[in-house]
Order: structure tokens, then C-alpha cells, then sequence
């Protein structure tokens, strides 16, 4: 099926240039196995989000998929993006092919694993990335957010809605998310230059080793929320784009187009510094507009 | 009085400007005549400003002022900017002198004015720019509406609610207005290469003359709204930035810095070609950030 504009991802990126390419009255295609990005899971309500004093992500992405109209769905994970005399196929896991003119990555980030023993084991049984999705299983239990960014504080501070008692352990010296976020997390046991080696347990979780000022300290914990960054999602397109050191894809930010003709990169995909809701808006509404002019 | 960043201007770059400062506690200050921009005067309900599938730009500009904490407002026209070592001294109409450390302009632009013949002395007294405020004092009354664009059939659409006849004049050979608004406008009296000369009257607009295929026509109209595009508002940081032949402010798209360090241009008032609320709001997000980082 040939297409005008196809959009890769549906988190708050996709969504505005879903919004905006329908509006074009392009013929549209969001190919994206998951809906929501990040945001679906964010553990706080979002507060900085101009037009909300207080939304949830979940709540705010419904809100742009509602206002999503006349624009094709396939929910699928896009393996691969090539190009031939200005037309690009993209290839499913599904083995389904789309074709297109213009070509929007909006594929944003993954939460970035730590490759410590037992991180892989005892995912799901105890390991998790997202508060807002097991946070209810830990009800009254003990549990170590590795991370202390912003994330890491925000999901400890969600958390004090279940778990009797909440460790964050940050391998830095001091920590890094906002003084609100800190100032919010009263009653959190912060440690810091911790590094974590191991996650233990039987069937489940019940311990985790970590290296403090060169001694190994054991925490009794049954759950472990990894909080550690993000990691691009840029598997796909291959040669078509160039990636910097953080694997972001390198995009010109007058159009945020790549450095291949009609394929843009909006959103946390690409090598903008500034990682917000409504700066990756923004960016989708401007690739759309331009890869409007391209086509 | 010193602070950390000072924005001047308060439409949607302005406001989310103002936001982000806040949250990054920065000492903000705001000042800005008029609050809302282009926005609060737009003729139609806003559909493309995700999270909102229909909203006046007056209900969206309220809701973001709301979210502005903790920070100064000072309701003045700013006349001039100057640096000296490394601070900015913001100075205002009422002679009062601000200073900061980063100073984001956020002035948005003007209504063009034609220079036709009795543009300047019918202001208000059947000539208008902003048919939200003006619309109703036509009620019943024959109008004309000069500029094809989305601006002027938008501004037709709204006045089907009060005129009693509807034209709309554009000095191109065709209208530039989205598919969408020219289906709305059923109705309306579309007049294409017409090009207006003047503005007649007694006390009040009754006739406006203009010139078609080389012939001088008149329609007898009691109102006359001009929608022909927008001037930038940079009058006053001088040889601070640098413009472009349409007069907007050069920006590095990627920090929206102007060539002054420390000095920020968001929204409609620099050279980025995406005029859109969404992308004014993600790029005041992007120069606090920058901003902060700059301090």
C-alpha cells in the first residue's frame, strides 16, 4: 500500500504528526506495535505540558489519539526502512511492506538496561522499568529504585502510594533530578555512590548486592526499578540516517529531516538535547509541514 | 531589579517560556502589554494544538497563563535591549530599567498593515485587523475581507455568524486557504486578482474601491477586515540579533540563541518557517532549557 507519509511510533511525537499530516489531507500510515511512549508509563502527572496544570500521560496521549483522524493504523514493529527511486519500504516484523514518499521516526526511547546479574532473570518477577505498571504489585514490600535522576526520584515517589519502605540508590556521588523532585521524596532512603552488581532471589526477587566505597552492601528488597536513561530506538533505519555517540539520530533542526531526503526523526529518537512532551510536539508539526513541501 | 531570565512577550512561546523558568526555580519576569498574542484574537476554535480537540485560543492561552507560577509580570511595552558585561538591561515604555542574564524574545508578530488609502483613518471606525474583537459591531452590516490566506477565510467563517454578506478579496489569481476552510466558507463572495486601492466613507467605512483585471471596481461595505499576513515585532533589541529579509530574527534552530549569547527568539518572531502554536511552545521549552544551562 503506497502512502504519503508514514509515521513510525505513537508517543507524543507521532501523535502530533499524525494530527498534522491528516490536517495536510496526506494519505497516512502510524505504524507502532505500542502506543503512548514513555509517557503512558510516567509515574508522576505531568505538570509542564503547556494547556495542563496536571494531566497523567496516560490521560494526555489518549487525548492527541482521540484528536488522531482519518489516519491508517497498523500496530506492528517496524524492522526495516529502504529506500528506491524516492520511495521508501518499510518492512514488518509481520513481514507486511508499506511504501511511502515521506517517512517520520518517531520511535523515541527504551528504558536502558544495566547488565547486572539478575536484570534479565527476574524481569517480571520483581525487576521492572515502569512504576506505573507494577507499582500496585509491590504493595507493603520493601523496593530499590536504581537511579537518581528525575526518573528515579518521580518513580519513588509514586511508589510511596504502595511500598512500606523505598531505597534509591544513585552510583554518583550526589544526585541529579530537580530539588522539588527531591524535596517531594521525604521519608526515601537516598544512597549514593552505589553501584549495583547483582540482583538475587529464588522465584522472585529478595535481595540486591551493591558496591559502596569499594565494600559489597546487600539490601533486603522484592522489588528493583531500573531508572537508569534511555536508549534511542534506531535499529531500523540503517544506513538511511547517521547516529551521534548517544546512537540519536543526527536530524537538521530547522526540519528535523535526516541526512536521507524525505525521512525526518522527531521526538527523544533524534540528537535534540532538550527531552520534553512539548518540544517533540513541536518537532513533529514542523517535519510534517516540511516533509509536506518535499512531497 | 535583576533577574535570571527575563521573556518579553506572552503568547504561547512567552507562556511556555515562562513556565519552564519557573520549574527550573530561575528569578522570571515577564513583560508584555498584551497577553495571549495572535492567539487570543484568532477568529476560529484551535484543532490542531495536541491534547485539545477543539478549543478557542483564548480558552488554551488562559489555561497556560494558570500554569505560570512564580513569576514577575509587568504589563509594558519594552522599547529597548542592551548588554553589558554580560547583563541585559531590559527598558520599557514607563522608563522602567530590568535587568537579566538571559533575556528570550517572545514578541510574536503584527498585523501588515496595506498602506491603502483610509486603512489609518477608518482604524476603528469600520477598518479592523482582529474580527474576535470587532466582529459583532457588523451584525446584519455587508463586509469585505482583504487576503485569501487560511487567516482571511477563517475570518469569514467567524463573520457568517454576524455579517449579512460576506467578500473576501485576494490580489493573487487564487486563494491560498486550506481545503478545508474554502469548503467552509459556502456563501462567502470570493473575489480573486483584486487588489484594494481604498477606503471610503463619511464618519464610518461605506465603500471600499479596488482594482480588477485593470478596471477600478467599488463594493459598498460597512466593514472591512484586513488578514494580510504579520509583520514580526523586533523593533527593540537593535543590533543585538540580526533579521532576515522578512525582518524576523536569526536563530540557531537548535538552542533558538540569537547571534548574543545569553539572548533567546522563540516563536513567530524568528526565521523558523513553522508558524504553529505547538512548535512556539516547543521552542520557549528549548531556550530555557539552553537558557539554564547558559546562567
Amino acid at each position: 500500500m503506497m502512502y504519503d507519509l508514514v509515521i513510525v511510533g505513537a508517543g507524543p511525537a507521532g501523535m502530533t504528526s499524525a494530527i498534522y499530516s491528516a490536517r495536510q489531507k496526506l494519505k497516512t500510515l502510524i505504524i507502532s506495535k505500542d502506543f503512548g511512549g514513555q509517557m503512558a508509563q510516567k509515574a508522576v502527572e505531568i505538570e509542564n505540558y503547556p494547556g495542563f496544570e496536571k494531566i497523567t500521560g496516560f490521560d494526555l496521549i489518549s487525548k492527541m489519539e482521540n484528536q488522531v483522524k482519518n489516519v491508517d493504523v497498523v500496530r506492528e514493529k517496524v524492522i526495516e526502512v529502504k529506500k528506491e527511486n524516492d520511495i521508501f519500504f518499510l518492512k514488518t516484523e509481520g513481514d507486511k511492506v508499506f511504501q511511502s514518499k515521506v517517512v517520520i521516526i518517531a520511535t523515541g526511547a527504551e528504558p536502558r538496561r544495566l547488565n547486572v546479574l539478575g536484570e534479565v532473570n527476574y524481569l517480571g518477577r520483581g525487576v521492572s522499568y515502569c512504576s506505573t505498571c507494577d507499582g500496585p504489585l509491590f504493595k507493603n514490600k520493601e523496593v530499590a529504585i536504581i537511579g537518581g535522576g528525575d526518573a528515579g526520584f518521580e518513580t519513588a515517589i509514586f511508589m510511596k502510594n504502595y511500598a512500606s519502605k523505598i531505597y534509591i540508590l544513585e552510583q554518583e556521588e550526589s544526585v541529579k533530578a530537580s530539588i522539588d523532585n527531591q524535596k517531594k521524596a521525604s521519608g526515601i532512603e537516598v544512597i549514593t555512590s552505589a553501584r549495583l552488581k547483582e540482583i538475587k532471589g529464588d522465584n522472585f526477587v529478595n535481595q540486591i548486592v551493591f558496591e559502596l566505597s569499594g565494600k559489597e552492601k546487600t539490601l533486603d528488597v522484592k522489588g528493583v526499578f531500573i531508572q537508569a536513561g534511555y536508549v534511542p530506538e534506531t535499529s531500523f533505519p540503517g544506513d538511511l540516517v547517521e547516529l551521534n555517540e548517544k546512537k540519536e539520530i543526527i536530524v537538521n533542526f530547522e526540519t528535523f529531516e535526516t541526512k536521507t531526503k524525505g525521512l525526518f526523526a522527531v521526538g527523544d529518537v533524534n540528537c535534540g538535547k532538550v527531552k520534553q512532551i512539548v518540544v517533540a510536539c513541536g518537532q513533529g508539526a514542523t517535519a510534517v509541514i516540511h516533509g509536506y513541501k518535499y512531497i
